[in-house]
């Protein structure tokens, strides 16, 4: 056995023992019950006119993009949902990248070089710790939500002569809590700072966004990232904001220039999505009441997004309720370390608009069956 | 003006001064014209069969996998996939991510952590660039495929105490030359290293890849990073090796864990590329076939891979090359700094086997009269 082979041996049975292996479930076409776990919030990666506009994409572009969007991998159907996108959240320019991931990697790496004072928010997804990580900037992370805290940094970036970059969610993920996003707006205003803002959950949720709903799309201050997998039912991320960030994005970050293009199929079941979305703002609507009456039948508070978190402590206990309510015809999530930033438990529950109501009043009551017996 | 207006600023005007500002040229669909600039090696991603099975999944599955692989968003389809894959590369087993700098990501952070050494060659592809820094794993960069000094790494690492990992592509992306593979696993083999093989322009164009080709696959020190979008026609990565080294990635890589899945529609392109490949390997010998005849015409070295790189000295004597050649209806792409190892800006043609004969041979007229008014 090589150095190698034990090391990930040790690695496998230290989860093991911790409780914390993670094993993948296939789901299949035939599958019965109702998805609560999905980032599918207003069901539209199920939507019929979602569906055929991607299988007509395949049908007409081919596969794949077939080269990075810098060689010849740019369609004209890019351009399109860039157009469309930028349109909706009111933003300047969009530029679409394949994950959401990428979106991250690239707005984060191409603006924050050595000279950046990176300002995070300590609860920001995985995929934008990484982006700083990766783009050399200095970095101050500030406590969850904490104005006075983002504040006191860019003064020491003043000070210090740095650009500064403030890094954070609209709705975060776990907690599902939303960020004070006007005053950090005007914070940024102020000291000649960047906000970064991720909308991963916002979009659609909050229709074209938490950024665009409070009046601060647009603004030279301003930048917006986006995924195209969860509202909008389809896969990849986007950058949206001022035109000269766009253009730095083209020219610098490497998750874009080294990537081939978004496909085909993901790219028009988005552009679909989008138009739903704009005809029927009743969806997102749907999605928030339903995520407040589950809160409250939960006795939790009540998220800014479409999942709901229910703290349950260990592990353990939070992967037996996933099986319980799996047992009764409900799947949901769970989170577990490394993705909770307190070191608790949690199922994770989403309040999609694509479940009909009937079934989400069963789901509800299920789940407050399945709470009560692991609580 | 903010300081971060005036350095965007700032920023466009050093590019455009030095030639280096990149802008995007969207394809059309009614386009017309040769497309030797693309990474559609074997023509697939435009294949009647690859195009219906896109389409098909998307209407069957939906536009998007909704969750996370490891929430709700393993397809059986994608399982499909990893079998038929790994069966074809002679791996044990396959992880599908959504894409190939996806995949190299979470192969390196997923395996490489702060007691690991890295060995890589100085021409890797900037995602395996970023990976290793992400991973904070100790660097050695070692010259182009000099097998000696990959050795005094490892005597290093034996002497520190680090598990050694070797960092390769099969065939390198710029000058298109293979790395001596066979060497490097013996190496691997004898100092208990991993090696991780980036085989995103072998596979197809050399069958199963030169892993599988050099009879290297399946050992239990060798492991492979694959790509979707090249030869396979549709979108994503896949990491081939051991089942352990799949555990790992499944829980410890960040780029998998926090993704949503890759979508339908070019998982089943991949898939029927696949079906295809494995049916009529005659695709790939035709690729080889032609790059050495275009490189024969160039009077340049014939490359291991599909992609012939013809040096011509600045950026601007590139895109003028580019543009010439474009007039006269071929599309070929251009590698500027800073995508070239060397500094030196090239033009870059694929010798795709999705042209028909005719073409071909008129392609090949046009970039001899082209090149010899630029070199």
């Amino acid at each position: 056995m090589s150095g190698w082979q034990r090391w990930l041996a040790e690695q496998a049975e230290e989860r093991e023992a911790a409780g914390l292996t993670r094993r993948l479930r296939e789901r299949r076409l035939d599958e019965t019950g109702l998805d609560l776990a999905g980032n599918d919030y207003l069901g539209l990666a199920q939507h019929p006119e979602v569906r055929q506009a991607a299988a007509e994409a395949a049908v007409a572009w081919g596969a794949g993009a077939s080269a990075s969007r810098l060689v010849s991998g740019t369609l004209s159907l890019h351009a399109e949902l860039e157009t469309e996108l930028a349109g909706y959240l009111r933003q300047p320019t969009a530029l679409v990248l394949s994950t959401g991931y990428h979106a991250n990697l690239a707005v984060v790496t191409a603006l924050a070089d050595r000279d950046t004072r990176i300002i995070s928010d300590a609860h920001i997804h995985a995929s934008l710790i990484d982006a700083v990580r990766l783009s050399r900037a200095r970095l101050s992370v500030v406590a969850h939500n904490a104005v006075g805290a983002v504040r006191d940094a860019l003064l020491q970036a003043r000070a210090d002569g740095e650009r500064a970059l403030i890094l954070v969610e609209s709705v975060y993920s776990v907690l599902g809590d939303a960020a004070p996003l006007e005053e950090l707006a005007a914070l940024a205003e102020q000291f000649g700072a960047l906000l970064v803002v991720d909308e991963a959950h916002g979009v659609g949720v909050h229709g074209a966004g938490l950024v665009a709903t409070l009046g601060l799309a647009g603004l030279p201050h301003v930048v917006v990232s986006a995924t195209l997998s969860k509202s909008l039912g389809a896969q990849g991320g986007a950058i949206l904001g001022p035109a000269a960030v766009r253009e730095q994005l083209v020219n610098r970050a490497r998750p874009f220039i080294f990537d081939t293009g978004l496909a085909p199929a993901p790219t028009a079941g988005a552009l679909a999505a989008l138009r739903v979305i704009r005809g029927r703002p009743e969806l997102g609507a749907l999605v928030r009441h339903r995520v407040q009456q589950l809160a409250a039948a939960l006795a939790v508070p009540a998220p800014a997004g479409a999942v709901l978190s229910v703290p349950l402590g260990s592990p353990a206990i939070a992967l037996a309720a996933q099986a319980a309510a799996a047992g009764r015809g409900l799947r949901v999530g769970c989170f577990r370390p490394p993705s909770v930033p307190d070191g608790v438990s949690r199922l994770r529950v989403t309040a999609s608009a694509g479940i009909g109501e009937v079934d989400w009043q069963h789901a509800v009551a299920t789940l407050v069956d399945v709470v009560k017996e692991h609580r």
